[in-house]
C-alpha cells in the first residue's frame, strides 16, 4: 500500500533504524516519487515528481551532503515539480528535508530518503535456460486471505468467482502458501501477472490497467506480503518475476485528472473529447518495417491499446525517466528476479532500448523478458540484443518471447503427417534458430494467460499436451508454464476467452472440493498429467545438457520426431511419436554414440539398454536420458 | 553442337581467323573440355578434362608461349586425365597442340585453342531491378524450326503435342522469331528453360536433366542459332539468362557410363546398385538449421535429386573445377546477360559459394539468381550475398527467388479481408525487407515453370492476376513473368501439373488457329490482360521510382491497401482494393504530398487531379502516375 506509505510517511519512522541523522520529518506534498531511493547507483541521477497543489511556483532547496539539486522543471500543470538530483559516489544513506520556497515567502517541506542497498548490483541474478518459470494469474490461483477480497476504496466492488470477468479473490498470500507445491513441481521462477494497483470499475483483475505504478493492489495483499513473497520465494531457490507495463496505464490512473504535461499521455486531446480517441492500428511490423508509412508507425506507437488504457508518451523525458526509476524501484525494493514486460512493442522503441539497457547497466546479471505477440521469428530476433539488425537497433533485451514455436508445436501436433505438414513443422521452426542472437535466452511456453490453454489447443488430447510440454522443457529455451496446465485446466468450452482461460486453481479457495495441490479429487488423467510435469520439471532442473548443451535433432519419419540434447556424458532424447509403432530403429542415430549404452526413461523411470530398436509410446512422447542417477 | 564441334574440330579451322600461328591440327582425344578458353581472365588457371581410352598412362606436353603445364592428375579411370595450365597474363590468343607421350613411346595430339575475349570483363551487365524477366519453356513457345522436333541420335523420338509431358517441338528459332512480342510487351530479359541437351529417354523437354554440358539441344536449334538469338537480343536491349543446373545431372549423361573418379556423383556405389539409391531428404533447412543432425545435412547435400537425375560430388575439387569452368565458358562464349542456377541449396553450399564467387570476381557487373523453393524469408535472405549470417556463410549470390512474397500474394488475394488475412499478409509480408541485403536484387514473381499458372492460383478471377502482377511490378524486386501468363494461360484443368502448366504458346505453332502473337482469336479478356501487362511494364521500364526509389506503403484499410514508389518527382501508386467501393480518401496519404498534382491512371492512361477522392477501380487494381508524359 505505497500511496498510504506516502501519505503517511511519518508512522514509518520507527523502522528506519539505519538514518544516521535523525532530523524532523515532513509530509506537505501530496505526492513524491520514487517513494524512496538509494545510494550507490552507478547512475547517479534521480528524477522526483512531487505533485502538490501550486508546486510548479516553488523553489526547492536540500541540505545534505552529497547531494545536489542539478535542476528543476515545472510542470505545464501547476501542480507538479520535477527535480533532477545527483547523488554522489560518497553519499551516505538517510533522510532529508526537501525545503519547497514560495515567492510569497510560504514554506513546503517533504522528508525523502536514500537508502542503503541490501546487495550489490552483481547479485540481482535473473533468470535463464537453467530456470522454468512458472506463470500465476494471482486473482486465480489461491485466496490466501479472504479479508482482502473487497477493498471499500477502489472502484470494482464485486468478487463473484461465478463471472470469469470479475475478482475471484486470489492473492499474494495464496502464492506464498503454495510456494512448497511449486517448487515441488520443480519450477525455480514465479511470474504473477501484475500486482500494482487497477483501480478500474471492471476487469481489474487482471492487472494490465495499473493505476498506482508505485502500489501492491490491496486486493492482492499489502507491500509487505509482497516482499514476504519475494524473500520466502528466495529461500526456495525461486526467482521472482515482476510483470511491468511501460506502454499503458489504467485509464482511472491518478495522474489521468492533473497531467504534469500535455504531452504525458500521447494524444491527451483525443483523450479528453473521447469521441475522437484514435487505439492504436496494432500494425506491429511497423516497428521494423522500411517502408511503413509515418502515419501508420504513429498510430502504432501513439494510439491506445485499448480505450481503457491511455498510452504512456516516453518521447516526454520525464515520462521516460518515471518509467526506468519505477522499475529500478522496485527491482531494488523486492530483490526481484526478473522483469516481464508488457506489449514491448507498442511503446516508443527507442525509449525501450534505453529503459531495457539501463537496467541491465545497473544490473548485469538481470533478465528483462518482453512480450511481442508475432509469430515471425525475424520480428522475434530483431527484438533480441545482439540482433544484426540492418537499422542498427539494439533492443538490449536478453528474452523475447517465442509465439512462433509455440504455434508451430501446436501446428506439428495437430496437423496430419505429410511432407510439409505435421512434425514437421516443428522441426523447420527449431531450425529458425540459426538467426537468433541466443536461442536459450528466448521465452518458450505451451500457454500463457492469453491464449487458449495447451489442453484446449490440442484438442484435449492428453498425450499431445506431453508432447508440447516434454519437447518445450528440452529445447534450447526458458521454458514457462501456466498455472493449472499440470492438471490439464482448459477453455474447451469457451476457446480463447480469457476469463475461462485464467480459471480458479481448484484447492486454492477454502471449500473447494477439488485440490490440485493434494491431488484430491482430481481425475486419473490430472495426477497422471502433473506427475509428467512434475519428473520432467525436476529432471530438467538438475540437467546440463538441457540447459546449456548441444542440440541435435532428426527430420520426422513416418510421423517420429527426435531431438537430443548433450553435453559431456549426458544425453537426453525426446521422441515425439504420432504413429502407433511402439518401438523405434535406432540406426538413423548412430552419430550420437549411444549404441549399448543404459538409458533411464524420465518418466517411468525404467532402465534400459540402447539398442537396434528402443521401446516407445505410440502416439505419444518418451523421454530418455543417459544420467541413470539424477 | 559442341561435341560434334569436338569431333570435327578441323572443320572448324577457317573461321578461326586470329590465331597467329597457323598449326597441324589434330583431334586425337575422345574429347577435351571446355571445348576452348580465352585469354585475359583474371583467374588465369584453366584446368582441362581429357576423356580417351587408357589416357590417364599419358604424359602431356605443351608448347605455347604463356600456357604452363601446372600439374596433371590422372583420374581413377584411366580413360581421364585432368591437365592444371596456367595462362599468362600476356599470353596470346591462338591455337596449340598438347602432346600425349605414352610410355611405350605412343603419342597422341590434341589441339585448343585460347580465344582472344570479344569484350571486357565489365561489359557483362546482368539483369537488375530496372529489368523485367520474360521466363520460357522453350518446347511450349514456338516452334521456328519444325526440321529439328526428332533427331535420331537422341533416346526420345517422339513429338506429340497432345501428350502434357513429350516434346511439342518449340525451339530456339521460334524464340527468336518473337522477340519483337517480347520487346513490345516491354520486357528487358529473357530466361529460356535450360537448353543444353538432355538425352532422356521421356520428359527430355523441360531441360533439367543435362546429358552433356556443353551442347545446345539439337531438338531446339544449334549452337549458332543460341549466339544469334544472343545477339539479336541484344540488339533490342534484351539479356539472355541461361538456365544452369550445378546440382545434378541427367541419368544418362555421357560420363555416368565411365566416371573419372568414383565419387565424381553422389553415392556412386548406391547408383550402381540401383536398388540401394538413396534420394535427397529434401530437407532443406539443414543448410541452415544448427542443429541438424549429421546424417540430415548428408541425405540432404549427397541425396539425389531424383532418381533419373545424379547428384554431382562438387566436394571432388575436379568436379568442382568443371562446374565454374562450365558457367564461365557460356558467360563468355554466349554474351549472357545472367545465369539462373537451379536447385540451389542442393548442391554442396561451400561450393555454391565459391562458384558464384568465381563468377563475380570475373565479371563484377554481372547477375545469378538462385533457385531457392522456400517461403521462409529467412532463408531466402540467408542465401543473399551480403547476408549477416551468424554462420558467417556468403553465399555471393545477388539474386534469391522470392517465393515467399509470392505466397503471400497468392493468400492476400484469395483470403477473406480480416484482421490478419487478406490483404495485410501482403503488407506484412513486404515488411520483412527490414531483415534482407538487398531486398531489389530479389527475383520476384506470380508464377513460374514450376507452380500453377497465378490464374489458376487466383481461381481464374482476371482482376486478381492483374493485382497480383500490379504489385510485382511495382515491388522494390526484380520481376520475373512467365510467357503466356499475359493471355491468362492457366492449369485449372489439372491443378499443379507440370506439364500442363508448360502449355503452348498459341500461335507459335504452324497452323495454330489462336495466335496471340498477332492477337487473332484471342478472347476479349486475353486481350485486355495482354494489354495490361503492355502498358504496366513499358511503364516500368522507364520508371526510377520502379527501378531504385523508396517504398511507402499503408497498412490495409477496409479492403483497399495502398503502395508508393517515389523518386524525385515521380510518384508511383498501385491501389490494391478488394471492396466494392470505387473511390478512395486521400487523407491518410498526405505524406506524400500529392494533393493537388496531376496523375495518370498508368492502364487507362487518364489524367486527373490527386483530390481529397480519388476513383479507383473496385475490386481490382488502380496504378497512378504522376508522369502525365511518359
Amino acid at each position: 500500500m505505497l500511496n498510504m506509505a506516502c501519505k503517511h510517511q511519518k508512522e514509518e519512522k520507527e523502522i528506519v533504524s539505519y538514518t544516521e541523522v535523525m532530523i524532523s520529518e515532513f509530509n506537505d506534498v501530496e505526492r513524491i516519487e520514487p517513494l524512496n531511493w538509494w545510494v550507490g547507483f552507478k547512475n547517479q541521477d534521480l528524477q522526483l515528481l512531487v505533485k502538490s497543489p501550486g508546486i510548479s511556483l516553488a523553489h526547492p532547496e536540500i541540505n545534505y551532503s552529497g547531494v545536489k539539486i542539478e535542476a528543476v522543471h515545472k510542470g505545464e500543470s501547476r501542480n507538479y515539480l520535477f527535480i533532477d538530483l545527483q547523488i554522489d559516489e560518497q553519499t551516505k544513506p538517510g533522510k532529508f528535508n526537501i525545503d519547497f520556497k514560495f515567492e510569497n515567502g510560504e514554506e513546503k517541506h517533504q522528508t525523502y530518503e536514500l537508502k542503503s542497498r541490501v546487495k550489490p548490483s552483481e547479485d540481482y541474478m535473473g533468470f535463464n535456460s537453467s530456470d522454468a518459470i512458472y506463470l500465476i494469474t494471482p486473482d486465480r490461483f489461491s485466496n490466501g486471505d479472504s479479508s482482502n477480497d473487497i477493498n471499500k476504496n477502489l472502484l470494482e466492488q464485486t468478487i463473484d468467482r461465478s463471472n470469469d470477468y470479475a475478482r475471484h479473490g486470489g492473492d499474494i498470500k495464496g502464492i506464498t502458501n503454495h510456494l512448497d507445491y511449486i517448487e515441488d513441481l520443480g519450477f525455480t521462477v514465479i511470474w504473477p501477472c501484475p500486482l500494482p494497483t487497477n483501480d478500474m470499475p471492471e476487469s481489474s483483475y487482471h492487472g494490465y490497467a495499473m493505476t498506482n505504478f508505485y502500489e501492491i493492489d490491496p486486493r492482492f495483499g499489502t507491500f509487505e506480503d509482497y516482499l514476504e513473497l519475494s524473500e520466502e520465494a528466495s529461500e526456495k531457490g525461486i526467482k521472482l518475476i515482476m510483470d511491468q507495463v511501460a506502454n499503458h496505464c489504467g485509464a482511472e490512473h491518478w495522474w489521468m485528472k492533473d497531467l504534469p504535461f500535455s504531452n504525458w499521455v500521447n494524444q491527451q486531446k483525443t483523450f479528453e473529447n473521447k469521441e475522437h480517441l484514435t487505439n492504436s492500428n496494432h500494425r506491429r511490423t511497423s516497428n521494423q518495417d522500411p517502408y511503413a508509412s509515418v502515419k501508420d508507425k504513429q498510430e502504432m506507437s501513439d494510439g491506445w491499446f485499448v480505450p481503457s488504457m491511455p498510452d504512456l508518451n516516453q518521447k516526454n523525458p520525464f515520462m521516460a525517466k518515471y518509467i526506468i526509476q519505477n522499475s529500478i524501484w522496485w527491482i531494488e525494493t523486492a530483490g526481484l528476479g526478473g522483469i516481464r514486460q508488457d506489449t514491448y512493442p507498442y511503446s516508443d522503441k527507442d525509449f525501450m532500448s534505453r529503459w531495457a539497457g539501463a537496467i541491465m547497466s545497473e544490473y548485469p546479471n538481470f533478465s528483462i523478458v518482453g512480450e511481442e505477440w508475432s509469430v515471425n521469428p525475424l520480428i522475434i530476433g530483431y527484438w533480441q540484443e545482439g540482433a544484426n539488425n540492418r537499422d542498427g537497433y539494439d533492443s538490449n533485451l536478453k528474452s523475447p518471447m517465442d509465439f512462433a514455436m509455440q504455434g508451430q508445436i501446436v501446428n506439428g501436433l495437430n496437423e496430419e503427417e505429410g511432407w510439409d505438414t505435421g512434425l514437421i513443422k516443428i522441426y523447420e521452426g527449431l531450425a529458425n534458430d540459426f538467426y537468433y542472437a541466443s536461442p536459450k535466452d528466448i521465452l518458450i511456453f505451451a500457454d500463457n494467460h492469453d491464449m487458449s490453454r495447451i489442453s484446449t489447443q490440442v484438442h484435449d488430447n492428453a498425450e499431445k499436451v506431453k508432447m508440447a510440454l516434454g519437447y518445450m522443457f528440452l529445447m534450447p529455451r526458458i521454458p514457462q508454464f501456466y498455472y493449472g496446465t499440470e492438471i490439464l485446466m482448459n477453455d474447451t468450452e469457451k476457446p480463447g476467452d480469457h476469463g475461462l482461460i485464467r480459471t480458479d486453481f481448484p484447492g486454492g479457495w477454502q471449500g473447494d472440493t477439488i485440490n490440485a495441490f493434494t491431488g484430491e479429487g482430481l481425475t486419473t488423467a490430472q495426477i497422471d498429467m502433473q506427475q509428467f510435469v512434475k519428473k520432467m520439471v525436476n529432471y530438467r532442473k538438475h540437467s546440463k545438457a538441457i540447459h546449456e548443451g548441444k542440440t541435435i535433432h532428426f527430420a520426422p519419419e513416418k510421423g517420429v520426431y527426435v531431438l537430443f540434447r548433450v553435453l559431456e556424458d549426458e544425453v537426453v532424447a525426446i521422441i515425439l511419436n504420432k504413429s502407433n509403432e511402439t518401438s523405434l530403429s535406432t540406426s538413423r542415430f548412430y552419430e550420437l554414440g549411444l549404441r549399448g549404452k543404459n538409458i533411464k526413461n524420465i518418466i517411468s523411470e525404467e532402465v534400459s539398454v540402447w539398442g537396434d530398436l528402443v521401446a516407445i509410446n505410440s502416439n505419444g512422447v518418451t523421454l530418455f536420458s543417459t544420467k541413470i542417477k539424477n
